[in-house]
Protein backbone atom coordinates (compact mmCIF):
# COMPACT_ATOMS: atom_id res chain seq x y z
CA UNK A 1 0.00 0.00 0.00
CA UNK A 2 2.90 2.64 0.78
CA UNK A 3 4.74 4.09 -1.84
CA UNK A 4 8.55 5.10 -1.56
CA UNK A 5 8.75 8.45 -3.29
CA UNK A 6 12.19 10.09 -3.65
CA UNK A 7 12.34 13.51 -4.11
CA UNK A 8 14.96 15.76 -5.61
CA UNK A 9 15.26 17.90 -2.75
CA UNK A 10 15.60 15.33 0.11
CA UNK A 11 18.86 14.02 -1.99
CA UNK A 12 19.34 11.12 -0.03
CA UNK A 13 16.25 11.12 2.04
CA UNK A 14 13.10 9.25 1.60
CA UNK A 15 9.42 10.59 1.98
CA UNK A 16 6.42 7.80 2.49
CA UNK A 17 3.24 8.63 0.86
CA UNK A 18 0.49 6.78 -0.23
CA UNK A 19 -1.39 8.28 -3.69
CA UNK A 20 -4.97 6.80 -3.14
CA UNK A 21 -4.74 9.76 -0.22
CA UNK A 22 -2.81 12.41 -1.42
CA UNK A 23 0.58 13.04 -2.86
CA UNK A 24 3.10 15.50 -1.54
CA UNK A 25 2.27 18.53 -3.56
CA UNK A 26 4.59 21.62 -4.70
CA UNK A 27 2.76 23.99 -3.03
CA UNK A 28 4.24 22.66 0.43
CA UNK A 29 7.51 22.94 -1.67
CA UNK A 30 7.02 26.62 -3.08
CA UNK A 31 5.25 27.13 1.54
CA UNK A 32 8.69 26.12 3.02
CA UNK A 33 10.55 28.42 0.55
CA UNK A 34 8.55 31.54 0.89
CA UNK A 35 7.80 32.12 4.78
CA UNK A 36 9.81 34.18 6.70
CA UNK A 37 12.70 32.77 9.21
CA UNK A 38 14.54 34.76 11.64
CA UNK A 39 17.52 34.25 13.37
CA UNK A 40 16.08 33.79 16.65
CA UNK A 41 12.70 32.01 15.54
CA UNK A 42 12.71 28.97 18.00
CA UNK A 43 9.73 26.80 17.65
CA UNK A 44 7.65 26.17 14.29
CA UNK A 45 4.21 24.64 14.35
CA UNK A 46 2.61 22.95 11.37
CA UNK A 47 -0.72 23.08 11.12
CA UNK A 48 -2.66 20.04 9.05
CA UNK A 49 0.84 18.95 8.11
CA UNK A 50 -0.30 15.68 6.61
CA UNK A 51 2.59 13.11 6.03
CA UNK A 52 5.14 15.82 7.18
CA UNK A 53 6.51 17.55 4.21
CA UNK A 54 6.65 20.94 5.43
CA UNK A 55 8.73 19.97 9.10
CA UNK A 56 10.84 18.03 6.99
CA UNK A 57 11.73 20.76 4.16
CA UNK A 58 11.86 23.08 6.96
CA UNK A 59 15.13 21.52 8.33
CA UNK A 60 16.59 22.73 5.29
CA UNK A 61 16.65 26.24 6.22
CA UNK A 62 16.67 26.19 10.12
CA UNK A 63 17.86 24.94 13.19
CA UNK A 64 14.48 25.33 15.31
CA UNK A 65 12.36 23.04 16.79
CA UNK A 66 9.69 21.95 14.65
CA UNK A 67 6.39 20.71 15.54
CA UNK A 68 3.47 18.96 12.79
CA UNK A 69 -0.17 18.04 13.71
CA UNK A 70 -1.62 15.56 11.78
CA UNK A 71 -5.51 14.63 13.06
CA UNK A 72 -5.01 11.12 10.71
CA UNK A 73 -3.62 8.92 12.56
CA UNK A 74 -3.02 6.93 9.13
CA UNK A 75 -0.75 9.95 7.47
CA UNK A 76 0.43 10.58 11.13
CA UNK A 77 1.74 6.96 10.99
CA UNK A 78 3.74 7.64 7.60
CA UNK A 79 4.79 11.02 8.66
CA UNK A 80 6.65 9.66 11.39
CA UNK A 81 7.94 6.96 9.26
CA UNK A 82 9.94 9.11 7.09
CA UNK A 83 10.80 11.22 9.68
CA UNK A 84 12.52 8.06 11.77
CA UNK A 85 13.92 6.69 8.93
CA UNK A 86 15.51 10.35 7.76
CA UNK A 87 17.09 11.00 11.42
CA UNK A 88 14.76 13.89 11.86
CA UNK A 89 13.36 13.08 15.13
CA UNK A 90 15.59 15.18 17.22
CA UNK A 91 14.18 18.26 15.23
CA UNK A 92 10.86 17.29 14.12
CA UNK A 93 7.48 15.84 16.69
CA UNK A 94 4.33 15.19 15.12
CA UNK A 95 1.14 15.54 17.24
CA UNK A 96 -1.86 13.40 16.44
CA UNK A 97 -4.21 15.24 17.18
CA UNK A 98 -7.11 18.00 16.33
CA UNK A 99 -5.69 21.58 15.47
CA UNK A 100 -8.86 22.70 17.60
CA UNK A 101 -7.11 20.71 20.40
CA UNK A 102 -3.51 22.10 20.68
CA UNK A 103 -4.21 24.39 23.81
CA UNK A 104 -3.42 21.02 25.18
CA UNK A 105 0.03 21.03 24.12
CA UNK A 106 1.08 24.50 23.87
CA UNK A 107 0.84 27.44 25.81
CA UNK A 108 -0.35 30.82 24.44
CA UNK A 109 1.77 33.02 22.31
CA UNK A 110 5.23 30.48 23.02
CA UNK A 111 5.19 30.00 19.28
CA UNK A 112 7.72 31.88 16.51
CA UNK A 113 6.26 30.96 13.22
CA UNK A 114 2.83 29.12 12.42
CA UNK A 115 2.70 27.36 8.71
CA UNK A 116 0.25 25.62 7.23
CA UNK A 117 -0.77 23.99 3.47
CA UNK A 118 -4.87 23.50 4.92
CA UNK A 119 -7.54 21.67 3.18
CA UNK A 120 -8.73 23.95 -0.04
CA UNK A 121 -12.23 23.16 -0.48
CA UNK A 122 -15.22 23.71 1.24
CA UNK A 123 -17.84 21.15 2.19
CA UNK A 124 -20.25 19.98 -1.05
CA UNK A 125 -22.44 17.73 -0.80
CA UNK A 126 -21.06 16.84 -4.70
CA UNK A 127 -16.99 16.84 -3.94
CA UNK A 128 -17.71 14.16 -0.92
CA UNK A 129 -18.97 11.07 -2.61
CA UNK A 130 -16.13 10.14 -4.81
CA UNK A 131 -13.16 10.03 -2.18
CA UNK A 132 -12.38 7.93 0.34
CA UNK A 133 -12.22 9.28 4.33
CA UNK A 134 -8.82 9.93 4.40
CA UNK A 135 -8.43 11.79 1.12
CA UNK A 136 -11.40 13.93 1.80
CA UNK A 137 -10.30 15.42 5.25
CA UNK A 138 -6.91 16.47 3.48
CA UNK A 139 -8.57 18.02 0.75
CA UNK A 140 -11.51 19.17 2.16
CA UNK A 141 -13.14 21.75 5.30
CA UNK A 142 -14.78 18.73 6.98
CA UNK A 143 -12.09 18.26 10.00
CA UNK A 144 -10.64 21.83 9.86
CA UNK A 145 -11.82 25.17 8.49
CA UNK A 146 -10.00 28.29 6.99
CA UNK A 147 -11.57 30.09 10.38
CA UNK A 148 -10.56 27.73 12.87
CA UNK A 149 -6.46 27.29 11.17
CA UNK A 150 -6.34 30.89 11.61
CA UNK A 151 -7.60 31.14 14.79
CA UNK A 152 -5.36 28.68 16.05
CA UNK A 153 -2.57 30.84 14.39
CA UNK A 154 -3.73 33.78 16.37
CA UNK A 155 -3.69 32.12 19.80
CA UNK A 156 -0.37 30.50 18.96
CA UNK A 157 1.85 33.01 18.04
CA UNK A 158 3.88 35.40 19.86
CA UNK A 159 3.36 39.20 19.38
CA UNK A 160 5.21 39.62 16.02
CA UNK A 161 5.33 35.78 15.46
CA UNK A 162 4.78 35.00 11.72
CA UNK A 163 1.98 33.31 10.17
CA UNK A 164 2.06 31.42 6.01
CA UNK A 165 -0.18 29.98 4.40
CA UNK A 166 -0.38 28.58 1.08
CA UNK A 167 -4.12 28.67 -0.89
CA UNK A 168 -6.59 28.37 -3.45
CA UNK A 169 -6.81 32.09 -5.11
CA UNK A 170 -10.44 31.77 -5.08
CA UNK A 171 -10.34 32.22 -1.17
CA UNK A 172 -7.77 35.13 -1.25
CA UNK A 173 -10.18 37.68 -0.26
CA UNK A 174 -11.84 35.54 2.86
CA UNK A 175 -7.64 34.71 3.69
CA UNK A 176 -7.15 38.25 4.15
CA UNK A 177 -10.62 39.22 5.97
CA UNK A 178 -9.87 35.83 8.25
CA UNK A 179 -6.16 37.13 9.09
CA UNK A 180 -7.40 40.82 9.70
CA UNK A 181 -10.10 39.20 12.26
CA UNK A 182 -7.78 37.76 14.40
CA UNK A 183 -4.83 40.29 14.04
CA UNK A 184 -2.49 38.81 11.88
CA UNK A 185 -1.61 41.65 9.56
CA UNK A 186 -0.98 40.46 5.79
CA UNK A 187 2.69 41.83 5.28
CA UNK A 188 3.94 39.41 1.88
CA UNK A 189 1.67 38.35 -1.13
CA UNK A 190 2.87 36.25 -3.87
CA UNK A 191 0.39 34.81 -6.75
CA UNK A 192 1.55 31.35 -8.42
CA UNK A 193 1.03 31.01 -12.23
CA UNK A 194 0.72 27.72 -13.34
CA UNK A 195 2.01 29.31 -16.81
CA UNK A 196 2.68 32.32 -18.31
CA UNK A 197 -0.34 34.43 -19.55
CA UNK A 198 -3.08 32.70 -17.57
CA UNK A 199 -4.73 33.05 -14.60
CA UNK A 200 -3.36 33.01 -10.56
CA UNK A 201 -4.27 30.05 -9.05
CA UNK A 202 -2.50 29.69 -5.75
CA UNK A 203 -1.65 32.52 -3.17
CA UNK A 204 1.52 32.42 -0.66
CA UNK A 205 0.44 34.90 2.00
CA UNK A 206 2.42 35.79 5.48
CA UNK A 207 1.46 37.84 7.83
CA UNK A 208 2.61 39.40 11.37
CA UNK A 209 0.72 39.20 14.79
CA UNK A 210 -0.10 42.58 15.68
CA UNK A 211 2.02 43.86 12.80
CA UNK A 212 1.64 46.94 11.24
CA UNK A 213 -0.24 47.81 8.03
CA UNK A 214 1.69 47.81 4.72
CA UNK A 215 1.63 44.84 2.13
CA UNK A 216 4.52 43.81 -0.10
CA UNK A 217 3.36 41.96 -3.27
CA UNK A 218 6.26 39.84 -4.58
CA UNK A 219 7.27 39.36 -8.42
CA UNK A 220 4.90 36.68 -9.46
CA UNK A 221 5.75 32.88 -9.68
CA UNK A 222 5.32 31.35 -12.88
CA UNK A 223 5.92 27.06 -12.48
CA UNK A 224 6.19 25.89 -15.61
CA UNK A 225 7.68 27.24 -18.75
CA UNK A 226 6.12 26.63 -22.08
CA UNK A 227 7.41 23.16 -22.54
CA UNK A 228 5.46 22.39 -19.50
CA UNK A 229 8.98 21.79 -17.51
CA UNK A 230 9.29 23.30 -14.30
CA UNK A 231 11.08 27.22 -14.14
CA UNK A 232 14.44 27.68 -12.89
CA UNK A 233 13.10 29.44 -9.70
CA UNK A 234 11.41 26.48 -8.93
CA UNK A 235 13.81 23.71 -9.63
CA UNK A 236 16.17 25.61 -7.56
CA UNK A 237 13.99 25.00 -4.47
CA UNK A 238 14.55 21.34 -5.28
CA UNK A 239 18.19 21.79 -5.69
CA UNK A 240 18.72 23.90 -2.08
CA UNK B 1 0.63 77.98 -18.26
CA UNK B 2 -0.85 75.09 -20.42
CA UNK B 3 0.82 72.61 -21.92
CA UNK B 4 -0.68 70.94 -24.76
CA UNK B 5 -0.18 67.12 -25.33
CA UNK B 6 -0.73 65.04 -27.72
CA UNK B 7 -1.22 60.99 -26.68
CA UNK B 8 -0.28 57.97 -29.07
CA UNK B 9 -3.64 56.59 -28.22
CA UNK B 10 -5.62 59.79 -29.28
CA UNK B 11 -4.61 59.88 -32.79
CA UNK B 12 -5.72 63.27 -33.69
CA UNK B 13 -6.91 64.18 -30.22
CA UNK B 14 -5.75 66.90 -27.99
CA UNK B 15 -5.21 66.27 -23.91
CA UNK B 16 -4.78 69.31 -22.01
CA UNK B 17 -2.80 69.50 -18.75
CA UNK B 18 -0.50 70.97 -16.56
CA UNK B 19 2.73 69.21 -15.38
CA UNK B 20 2.34 71.65 -12.37
CA UNK B 21 -0.19 69.70 -11.25
CA UNK B 22 0.03 66.41 -12.28
CA UNK B 23 0.34 64.41 -15.83
CA UNK B 24 -2.50 61.91 -16.67
CA UNK B 25 -0.84 58.57 -16.06
CA UNK B 26 -0.06 55.13 -17.29
CA UNK B 27 -2.90 54.03 -14.60
CA UNK B 28 -5.77 55.88 -15.94
CA UNK B 29 -4.87 53.91 -19.43
CA UNK B 30 -5.23 50.91 -18.08
CA UNK B 31 -7.57 51.51 -15.58
CA UNK B 32 -9.98 52.08 -18.64
CA UNK B 33 -8.74 48.80 -20.37
CA UNK B 34 -9.13 46.72 -17.24
CA UNK B 35 -12.72 47.61 -16.54
CA UNK B 36 -15.51 45.05 -17.52
CA UNK B 37 -17.82 46.92 -19.82
CA UNK B 38 -21.44 44.84 -21.07
CA UNK B 39 -23.44 45.80 -23.62
CA UNK B 40 -25.96 47.08 -21.86
CA UNK B 41 -24.47 49.07 -19.57
CA UNK B 42 -25.86 53.07 -20.07
CA UNK B 43 -24.54 55.12 -17.96
CA UNK B 44 -21.05 55.44 -16.76
CA UNK B 45 -19.70 57.95 -13.91
CA UNK B 46 -15.53 58.41 -12.80
CA UNK B 47 -15.04 59.67 -9.67
CA UNK B 48 -12.37 62.63 -9.11
CA UNK B 49 -11.86 62.35 -12.84
CA UNK B 50 -8.81 64.91 -12.84
CA UNK B 51 -8.56 66.53 -16.00
CA UNK B 52 -11.02 63.76 -17.81
CA UNK B 53 -8.94 61.21 -19.10
CA UNK B 54 -10.78 58.46 -18.24
CA UNK B 55 -13.96 59.70 -19.12
CA UNK B 56 -11.75 60.41 -22.95
CA UNK B 57 -10.65 56.95 -22.97
CA UNK B 58 -13.66 55.65 -22.51
CA UNK B 59 -14.96 56.56 -25.38
CA UNK B 60 -12.64 54.40 -27.73
CA UNK B 61 -14.73 51.36 -25.55
CA UNK B 62 -17.96 52.43 -25.62
CA UNK B 63 -21.36 54.38 -26.55
CA UNK B 64 -22.50 54.98 -22.75
CA UNK B 65 -22.97 58.27 -20.83
CA UNK B 66 -19.59 59.32 -19.15
CA UNK B 67 -19.95 61.56 -16.36
CA UNK B 68 -16.91 62.64 -14.44
CA UNK B 69 -16.95 64.42 -11.16
CA UNK B 70 -13.91 66.82 -10.23
CA UNK B 71 -14.15 69.26 -7.43
CA UNK B 72 -10.97 71.39 -7.86
CA UNK B 73 -12.35 74.34 -10.65
CA UNK B 74 -9.21 74.61 -12.43
CA UNK B 75 -8.66 70.94 -13.20
CA UNK B 76 -12.24 70.51 -14.37
CA UNK B 77 -11.74 73.26 -16.65
CA UNK B 78 -8.88 71.86 -18.16
CA UNK B 79 -10.69 68.91 -19.02
CA UNK B 80 -13.82 70.29 -20.27
CA UNK B 81 -11.29 71.95 -22.50
CA UNK B 82 -10.28 68.90 -24.09
CA UNK B 83 -13.85 67.78 -23.76
CA UNK B 84 -14.97 70.34 -26.03
CA UNK B 85 -12.15 70.44 -28.81
CA UNK B 86 -11.91 66.81 -29.22
CA UNK B 87 -16.13 66.88 -29.54
CA UNK B 88 -17.17 64.26 -26.58
CA UNK B 89 -19.15 66.65 -24.91
CA UNK B 90 -22.17 64.32 -26.31
CA UNK B 91 -20.94 61.53 -24.59
CA UNK B 92 -18.93 63.36 -22.14
CA UNK B 93 -19.94 65.18 -19.48
CA UNK B 94 -17.91 66.78 -16.12
CA UNK B 95 -19.25 67.92 -13.15
CA UNK B 96 -17.34 70.26 -10.86
CA UNK B 97 -18.42 69.12 -7.54
CA UNK B 98 -17.66 67.33 -4.35
CA UNK B 99 -17.85 63.22 -4.82
CA UNK B 100 -19.79 63.31 -1.63
CA UNK B 101 -22.35 65.53 -3.14
CA UNK B 102 -23.11 63.03 -5.90
CA UNK B 103 -26.62 62.68 -4.14
CA UNK B 104 -27.56 66.42 -6.12
CA UNK B 105 -26.91 65.00 -9.15
CA UNK B 106 -27.70 61.01 -9.61
CA UNK B 107 -30.38 59.11 -7.72
CA UNK B 108 -29.56 56.07 -5.65
CA UNK B 109 -28.73 52.28 -7.60
CA UNK B 110 -28.92 54.78 -11.24
CA UNK B 111 -25.35 53.80 -12.71
CA UNK B 112 -24.08 50.76 -14.36
CA UNK B 113 -20.32 51.27 -13.88
CA UNK B 114 -18.63 53.95 -11.74
CA UNK B 115 -14.49 54.13 -11.86
CA UNK B 116 -11.94 55.50 -10.09
CA UNK B 117 -7.98 56.50 -10.12
CA UNK B 118 -8.31 58.54 -6.75
CA UNK B 119 -5.80 60.41 -4.39
CA UNK B 120 -3.25 57.82 -3.59
CA UNK B 121 -2.05 58.84 -0.44
CA UNK B 122 -2.50 58.99 2.80
CA UNK B 123 -2.61 62.72 4.07
CA UNK B 124 0.49 63.24 6.30
CA UNK B 125 2.21 66.66 7.52
CA UNK B 126 5.26 65.21 5.93
CA UNK B 127 4.04 65.10 2.04
CA UNK B 128 2.21 68.60 2.75
CA UNK B 129 4.67 71.35 2.49
CA UNK B 130 6.60 70.09 -1.12
CA UNK B 131 3.55 70.28 -3.71
CA UNK B 132 1.41 73.38 -4.59
CA UNK B 133 -2.56 72.96 -3.36
CA UNK B 134 -3.35 71.66 -6.86
CA UNK B 135 -1.15 68.70 -7.06
CA UNK B 136 -1.70 67.90 -3.46
CA UNK B 137 -5.44 67.61 -3.72
CA UNK B 138 -4.87 65.06 -6.91
CA UNK B 139 -2.23 63.16 -5.48
CA UNK B 140 -3.34 63.34 -1.28
CA UNK B 141 -6.66 61.99 0.15
CA UNK B 142 -7.18 65.95 1.52
CA UNK B 143 -10.46 66.28 0.18
CA UNK B 144 -11.17 62.11 -0.92
CA UNK B 145 -10.83 59.36 1.09
CA UNK B 146 -10.42 55.78 -0.38
CA UNK B 147 -13.56 54.78 2.34
CA UNK B 148 -15.82 58.10 0.61
CA UNK B 149 -15.16 56.74 -3.20
CA UNK B 150 -15.97 53.31 -1.81
CA UNK B 151 -19.20 54.41 0.28
CA UNK B 152 -19.86 56.82 -3.13
CA UNK B 153 -19.79 54.08 -5.48
CA UNK B 154 -21.90 51.56 -3.89
CA UNK B 155 -24.87 54.34 -3.14
CA UNK B 156 -24.18 55.24 -7.07
CA UNK B 157 -24.25 51.62 -8.25
CA UNK B 158 -27.35 49.78 -9.58
CA UNK B 159 -27.55 45.91 -8.09
CA UNK B 160 -24.82 44.32 -9.83
CA UNK B 161 -22.87 47.11 -11.11
CA UNK B 162 -19.13 47.05 -11.33
CA UNK B 163 -17.07 49.32 -9.90
CA UNK B 164 -13.26 49.27 -10.98
CA UNK B 165 -10.45 50.71 -8.98
CA UNK B 166 -6.82 51.25 -10.09
CA UNK B 167 -4.84 52.08 -6.49
CA UNK B 168 -1.09 51.50 -5.10
CA UNK B 169 -0.50 48.03 -3.58
CA UNK B 170 0.30 49.52 0.15
CA UNK B 171 -3.14 49.77 0.17
CA UNK B 172 -4.82 46.53 -0.92
CA UNK B 173 -5.91 45.25 2.20
CA UNK B 174 -7.83 48.24 2.98
CA UNK B 175 -9.28 48.49 -1.12
CA UNK B 176 -10.46 44.58 -0.11
CA UNK B 177 -12.10 45.73 3.45
CA UNK B 178 -13.65 48.55 2.59
CA UNK B 179 -14.99 47.39 -0.78
CA UNK B 180 -16.85 43.94 1.19
CA UNK B 181 -18.12 46.66 3.97
CA UNK B 182 -19.72 48.53 1.51
CA UNK B 183 -20.99 44.54 -0.51
CA UNK B 184 -19.12 45.61 -3.65
CA UNK B 185 -17.39 41.87 -3.50
CA UNK B 186 -14.06 41.61 -5.43
CA UNK B 187 -14.14 39.73 -8.50
CA UNK B 188 -11.22 40.75 -10.46
CA UNK B 189 -7.67 41.60 -9.69
CA UNK B 190 -4.55 42.38 -11.37
CA UNK B 191 -1.33 43.12 -10.31
CA UNK B 192 1.01 45.54 -12.00
CA UNK B 193 5.00 45.30 -12.12
CA UNK B 194 7.00 48.23 -13.25
CA UNK B 195 9.42 45.42 -14.33
CA UNK B 196 9.30 41.73 -14.12
CA UNK B 197 11.69 40.35 -11.26
CA UNK B 198 10.50 43.40 -8.62
CA UNK B 199 7.72 44.11 -6.34
CA UNK B 200 4.17 44.69 -7.75
CA UNK B 201 3.53 48.63 -7.43
CA UNK B 202 -0.15 49.11 -8.49
CA UNK B 203 -3.24 46.87 -8.59
CA UNK B 204 -6.58 47.03 -10.55
CA UNK B 205 -9.41 45.61 -8.69
CA UNK B 206 -13.12 45.28 -9.82
CA UNK B 207 -15.89 44.16 -8.05
CA UNK B 208 -19.56 44.11 -8.38
CA UNK B 209 -22.57 45.35 -6.23
CA UNK B 210 -24.14 42.63 -3.96
CA UNK B 211 -22.29 40.17 -6.20
CA UNK B 212 -21.50 36.71 -5.39
CA UNK B 213 -17.61 35.33 -3.68
CA UNK B 214 -15.10 33.97 -6.18
CA UNK B 215 -12.15 36.20 -6.89
CA UNK B 216 -10.37 35.87 -9.96
CA UNK B 217 -6.38 37.12 -10.38
CA UNK B 218 -5.25 37.85 -14.22
CA UNK B 219 -1.99 37.36 -15.12
CA UNK B 220 0.85 39.76 -14.02
CA UNK B 221 0.93 43.21 -15.95
CA UNK B 222 4.94 43.94 -16.62
CA UNK B 223 4.67 47.33 -17.54
CA UNK B 224 8.39 47.45 -19.23
CA UNK B 225 10.61 44.84 -20.78
CA UNK B 226 14.72 45.13 -19.89
CA UNK B 227 15.52 48.11 -21.85
CA UNK B 228 12.99 50.18 -20.40
CA UNK B 229 10.56 50.30 -23.30
CA UNK B 230 7.23 49.36 -22.64
CA UNK B 231 5.69 46.23 -23.16
CA UNK B 232 3.91 44.90 -26.02
CA UNK B 233 0.56 44.31 -24.27
CA UNK B 234 1.15 48.29 -23.21
CA UNK B 235 1.89 49.67 -26.48
CA UNK B 236 -1.43 47.66 -27.72
CA UNK B 237 -3.36 50.21 -25.61
CA UNK B 238 -1.98 52.90 -27.40
CA UNK B 239 -2.61 51.59 -30.59
CA UNK B 240 -6.23 51.06 -30.58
Amino acid sequence: MEVRHRLLNFGDKIIYQDSDWFNFSLDSVILTNFVTIKKNDKIIVDLATGNAPIPMLLTYRTKAKIYGIEIQKEIFELGNKSIIENKFDEQIELINDDVKNLKRHFKDESIDIVTCNPPYFKVEIESLVNENEIKRNARHETLLSLEDVIKEAKRLLKNGGTFALVHRVERLIEVIELMRKYNIEPKKLQLVYSKNHCQAKTILIEGVKNGNEGLKVLEPMIVHNEKGEYNKEIKKMFEE
